[in-house]
């Protein structure tokens, strides 16, 4: 039987000029791949998460936008170009936290700015070739932070985990768990103890299933349990994936993130962010200037369950994100190396 | 219409010798109160989390073995003893982290010592009695606890808490929320946060649902959340109850307290606990030597849910309960006044 871990997280179809991928909606209980070409389907899956995780993301606009080009009937370069921008723009208002989104669409048009001369027929093919290169770079890039995370774990670590940072939030090894993919390739026997993450369960449906599926040794635990077993010296390292990262360190990602950063400070247990230098934003000075989506309030009162779990008329708060403030922050691990703040990658 | 304000946590039916009770755990979409006269009822009401909160689950044992007392047929005093030791033993080994369970059944037992020429039918009568009184004293420490809460509250104040310390965790006005509800008479205009408490949703079901049935001003957030609201300044106060407080002043308390006491304190905001000093445990020296209870794994991987939330077979790390250093305790709020530490409460 196939494994959650034999599909691709992101990938295109070249026959349909479509974007594929798994509606991770519908996990763990179904494994479903959609194959979509509008706009409004990628824009969808999107906003909906059906595929989420910031450089899934980025590589799924990256393809979106490659689908969407083909469909651009007009070989005059002017209005191609125009249309082509029109949808790059529909397809960056999807979700406004994680900088991958507009980092991929923005190399993606970059493509047809560097090939001033070419056709409108060479500049659809180029494009699909950019977000396939994209694809294997962001490949790459999580293998060698699986490399680099390895340096500061040792053999049977506990380690904890936020969200999914997962294959699934990438498309191979994912990031906070790529150290835990390669140390379990070497032996290493890690301990992995996945938050489930509300309100959308992304530890539960998603992180707890890839492990399990790759024979990985995990626990999953409500996002309230981390103090506990940290206070029994079960958590030796938190490794967590990130969506934005300004450039005085400060980090966006999941809702939580930073209350496991102020947990893990308070057991004086390690807190590593993995981060792809292209999640780094050095056009946001600090984590202030972060824009945090907020959403609907039926994820928290009734999204899974079988009743409402509220009264009718609550209010309710549901940011996607927070930010981590940098002095909770023990390194970020990235594929040039582990630095203590993002400046340490420059010069 | 009926507020779920207007109905008795706990309560004892004189005609039928019965715990009445509402069924919590199918708050907050059905109100349905049970009449319950069998020590497995009782039990299973207890473990199931029918009836919970620390005081009130004290009460619901005292009039829980007030009836069962009905029930032993013998009149000589010696086998009527024997049999309600029995009894009481049972229903105490429900639950073993809350101190009220076997504090509310001692002082039970404690009646029969006192009453020692009384025949068994006065020993039955007695015991009715003093159940009534615990519930009333139940009220009058609430109340106080209330009064003295305020005390560090400031009118607009916000507000977090955790899991249920509500009127429904007590027989009225709850530990945590008292000032709260005393606030509320008084035009005081809280902002209450509450944490919906996984993986049993006390904080969902219960305590927005509560809050809000009496008007109070209450926001409904997941328990990863509490640092974005304090990183905003929207919080002025955290107030939970206890299950435990040793006399060291660590405190067993619903899991996740402890994460919340470590990001109030890296944010500074005030950490108080609430607690009824019949929840002070001068036995028990430090949290080390509190027992926490495990419950099962589907509490987070299925209930409530329409479809699992997991792979099946992932490991789930499901405690009850977690211990918050007493370091991180700003204060306790008990019915005799503030102190730092238990031991204050002494000489």
């Amino acid at each position: 039987m196939k494994s959650i871990l034999d599909y691709e997280t992101v990938d295109y179809d070249r026959e349909r000029h479509a974007l594929v991928i798994i509606d991770q909606t519908k996990l763990p209980n179904d494994i479903t791949l959609l194959s979509l070409t509008t706009a409004q389907e990628i824009w969808d899956a999107i906003y909906q998460l059906k595929v989420r995780g910031a450089p899934a993301i980025g590589v799924a606009a990256a393809f979106g936008l490659a689908a969407l080009a083909q469909q651009i009937s007009s070989q005059e370069k002017e209005i191609f170009l125009r249309e082509l921008k029109e949808k790059k723009e529909f397809l960056n208002s999807a979700r406004p936290t994680a900088v991958n989104l507009s980092w991929a669409l923005d190399r993606m048009m970059s493509v047809c700015k560097k090939k001033k001369e070419a056709s409108v027929t060479l500049l659809k093919n180029k494009l699909v070739e950019e977000a396939f290169l994209m694809k294997k770079e962001d490949i790459d890039v999580c293998r060698k932070i699986g490399e680099y995370g390895l340096r500061v774990l040792k053999p049977k670590d506990g380690i904890l985990t936020h969200c999914n940072a997962g294959q699934l939030a990438t498309c191979k090894y994912g990031t906070a768990t790529a150290p835990i993919y390669l140390g379990q390739e070497r032996g290493y026997q890690f301990r992995v103890y996945a938050d489930e993450t509300r309100p959308l369960l992304q530890g539960a449906r998603l992180t707890a299933f890839e492990l399990y599926s790759a024979g990985i040794d995990v626990t999953l635990l409500c996002d309230n349990m981390s103090a506990s077993l940290m206070q029994q010296g079960a958590v030796q390292a938190v490794l967590v994936g990130c969506d934005r990262v300004a450039a005085n360190g400060d980090t966006a990602n999941k809702i939580g993130t930073s209350v496991v950063a102020a947990v893990a400070h308070h057991y004086q247990v390690p807190f590593y962010v993995c981060a792809p230098t292209s999640t780094i934003d050095f056009n946001t000075p600090t984590g202030k200037e972060i824009v945090i989506e907020q959403r609907n309030a039926e994820e928290v009162s009734k999204m899974w369950y079988q009743k409402p779990m509220t009264a009718e008329g609550v209010k309710i708060y549901n940011p996607a994100f927070d930010v981590t403030d940098h002095s909770l922050i023990t390194g970020f691990i990235t594929e040039q190396g582990i630095v203590k703040s993002p400046t340490g990658l420059l010069g």
